[in-house]
């Protein structure tokens, strides 16, 4: 049996399918069980470099409803690590404070620098462009649930392929899995080369296109992303891509998607998904992100050692 | 008997009287009980979209105190909303993640907005100048502390009567309760003519004056209220009327009021009241701030339904 | 014995020596039982108008590990407050939602001011440039867990004597302890002549240098401090002093000190103090950093009265 305790979730890259699935089991036992007082006495300290505010709420709200105490900042009150504080130090320092630490930081790396620091137990949530375990599982554990398995599927990944960490890490989570995987964005934000060919070498069955329409038919999995404005230091090139593709129910029902079609969302959404969907069976983005709370919640009380 | 479970909480226009009475019943009830494990197991999502300090500390205290978790953000935290993320979809998230949702929000209809779009049950406050509903409440439990009984005050409303989201909330509260009105501004920052018309209408004894003097024998309650520069477009006219009335025991005594007048302001004040009426038997501020613990504790206890 | 029910805890001054070992014993004995309820049903508003992150998360943590609640605010979403309210004001109403106060503030003399106008006891974190006692507190919790003893130590200070506030406090706390105080800074971040003279009036042994050399081989403890730039309102005295002491472990071991030296830093630290020492013997500050929990967990239960 797969044991976490004292465990660092720093990339979904580090973890086995047999691990994988031993946690979204995890949070479905504790979905469906009272565990107000699992986590009673231990401190969670949420290291919020870069800003947050449904990712920080998630982990907050999992750590509190399972009896923990949270302590923390969020990028805007850390202006006292502007005194020359080291990541390094500022670790050191919390961890005296606390039993876990999440953090969230705009560099590449940083979160396994945290943990390479802290003897306590450290959790990524978003280190730059790079890594966002936390979301991927919750990710998987919607699609487990609302497809009831996750065994050769059929996904489309929709949007920033270049840039959009999730999807780097939800593709390789279904390297596992025996997937067929439709990667459709604008030629600019392709998925990057290192990451298709990973998969190829993996005999993945891979599909490039800048067109939803040719595959549509064929897909099990929509999972949607944000085109970040943020992510281009040109502005020109954005607004070359901003309207790449514009989901709505009207749309899907004119491709004859299958009836059974999911469409997840990691959200915020600005305009690539309209709200024409909440209310289908396709959109299943709410409850995704509502999957964060047992998802953090077991992944917390796996590396505290309280559950397994 | 008033069932407030799931109810939203977004103006108090939306209360008949009984309902307004049932709620101070409770407020008092849970003053004057051991409530700490009450809410043992809820979280409450504190979006304050426009900052606070007091009102969102006093909801945080408030359901802390009886054993509930809180989550949330104040304004200046909430910068990763500016990816574009519509309120009704931050509240279709963060619903996930709690069980009742605090709202502050700077777009007057944006509680009732956000009420529509949530399954959890709404408490608005504060939407731009329109509605401050808690503050109400808090207001007339204070009232009915201090003065016994909410019938057949004489209450005179003093300061920015034009602008002041409490001043005409609390008007009409008091129409249920066969009240008579002064209300005492400078002439550009009188009652406007709608409130007005709807007491008149209801048979309620209304008088305006810019100056206290006339009345100030007659009133049983003074309601101050700060003359808000950040209300003003033109700071000429914030000029013209920023000195208009300060109460000081001094005034007070010379003017002759009752011996049991009562003095309340929702506070922060800045110089329309000093406070040498601090430690007077008129002054009643602090214990009309302290008193939105127990009316926010029955009111978030009472719309999760564990309490009637 | 010691009473602290109801206490304010504004400057390490205003406590004798008795009162000061047992509050040190107290830390001891919480840090080594189970309190996780000892608070249970308390709750402290943390008042930070200028920004911290370390000292701020010391007192949460310490809160909620006992089972207490904590609300507040940190500077940057302190904003109503420019709304004119004054700190006594604050102090008032946040009163009426908490049972014990911890301000941090930049104006000196700003925690007496709070703790006159508050009925629920304070605890200063910090007034400008004047005093921060919790911080003395656990200097001194950590020496004599690293020393075994207070008495007779040889106590070298080390960097910015002239602005650090930690070095004064814990400069007059020694002044019990017929202790061997070595001054070492720059010439022109000396000691202050009365904190000086008030030492040298109890025939305190009092050293003065610029050069941590010749004393080396005397001293039990070097408490090193950062010497910091936002203090000077010149940058050209900063850069004069900057690269004034450089503690690293070749420096210690050439310098033959004790091999039972301890080293403590308040930290952050910048350059003053290099990372070479963090695994030795020498280095115990990042263990001291911890000990603020037991001693804000012993200083917030006495003041609200539950443990003696």
């Amino acid at each position: 049996m797969a044991n976490f305790k004292n465990r660092d979730i720093i990339s979904i890259k580090d973890f086995s399918k047999s691990e994988l699935l031993y946690m979204l089991d995890l949070a479905n036992k504790i979905e469906n069980r009272d565990c107000t007082d699992l986590l009673k006495g231990k401190t969670l300290a949420n290291l919020f470099f870069e800003p947050s505010t449904r990712t920080r709420m998630s982990f907050e709200s999992a750590m509190k409803q399972v009896g923990g105490n949270v302590i923390g900042f969020n990028e805007t009150e850390s202006t006292s690590f502007a005194k020359g504080e080291s990541l390094c130090d500022a670790v050191k320092i919390i961890e005296g404070y606390c039993d876990v630490i999440v953090v969230r930081h705009f560099w590449e790396g940083s979160a396994r620098l945290a943990a390479e620091s802290a003897t306590v137990p450290v959790i990524n949530a978003g280190d730059g462009a790079n890594q966002h375990p936390t979301q991927t599982f919750l990710d998987l554990y919607t699609i487990k649930k609302t497809k009831a398995t996750l065994d050769g599927l059929s996904i489309g990944f929709l949007g920033d392929l270049k840039y959009g960490r999730t999807v780097h890490s939800l593709a390789h989570a279904f390297s596992y899995f025996n997937t067929k995987m439709y990667f459709i964005s604008p030629p600019n934000l392709k998925m990057p080369r290192d990451y298709l060919n990973s998969l190829k070498e993996k005999n993945i069955f891979v599909y490039e296109d800048d067109n939803l329409e040719d595959i549509s038919k064929e897909i099990d999995v929509i999972y949607c992303t944000r085109i970040q404005k943020e992510r281009f230091a040109d502005p020109v090139e954005y607004e070359k891509v901003k309207g790449f593709c514009k989901l709505t129910k009207t749309l899907l029902e004119r491709l004859g998607v299958k009836k059974d079609l999911k469409v997840l969302h990691p959200l915020p959404r600005v305009d690539e998904m309209d709200s024409s969907l909440d209310d289908t069976s396709y959109g299943v983005y709410f409850q995704q992100a509502r999957n964060g709370i047992p998802v953090r919640k077991a992944l917390l009380a796996s590396v505290l050692g309280s559950i397994s």
